[in-house]
């Protein structure tokens, strides 16, 4: 059965606020980085499936919106590659 | 002065323990979702620099290294781009 490597990466939809973005862009101001701006800080999901291709695209997408994500809040990209 | 967004995506070494992932992993199967494993959770950070693009690169390396990973147990890469 083939197996896939699968990369998801899920942010905080633009309108709602990061605290813990704004807390790392003020230490990095204080840090002398005062160039940077708009830290948003989300996750970055590694996992590995096997089966059918047209199958394990299927239970990913259900896997990211379902479990992995909040679609109220976040936002949430995959990729898929055959290992 | 030239914007440039970065990515930066950290994630824990392979020879770390990851118990965010196991767990996600054990609810994933009593969701039926039983042919996936190794799930690895990490962080995925998005943040605007301003400046000339040497320069911003070696400070993105800096903080990447230094505020946002511990190289002790994580690995980081990063994605420079023009805006």
């Amino acid at each position: 059965m083939p197996h896939y490597t699968a990369k998801v990466y899920v942010t905080l939809k633009p309108s709602i606020l990061d605290p813990q973005g704004r807390t790392v862009e003020r230490a990095l101001s204080h840090l002398e980085h005062d160039n940077v701006s708009g830290v948003r800080i989300g996750k970055y999901i590694e996992l590995n499936l096997n089966g059918e291709k047209a199958e394990v695209e299927a239970q990913l997408r259900d896997i990211t919106e379902n479990v992995l994500s909040n679609p109220i809040m976040e936002d949430a990209r995959w990729e898929l590659n055959e290992a």
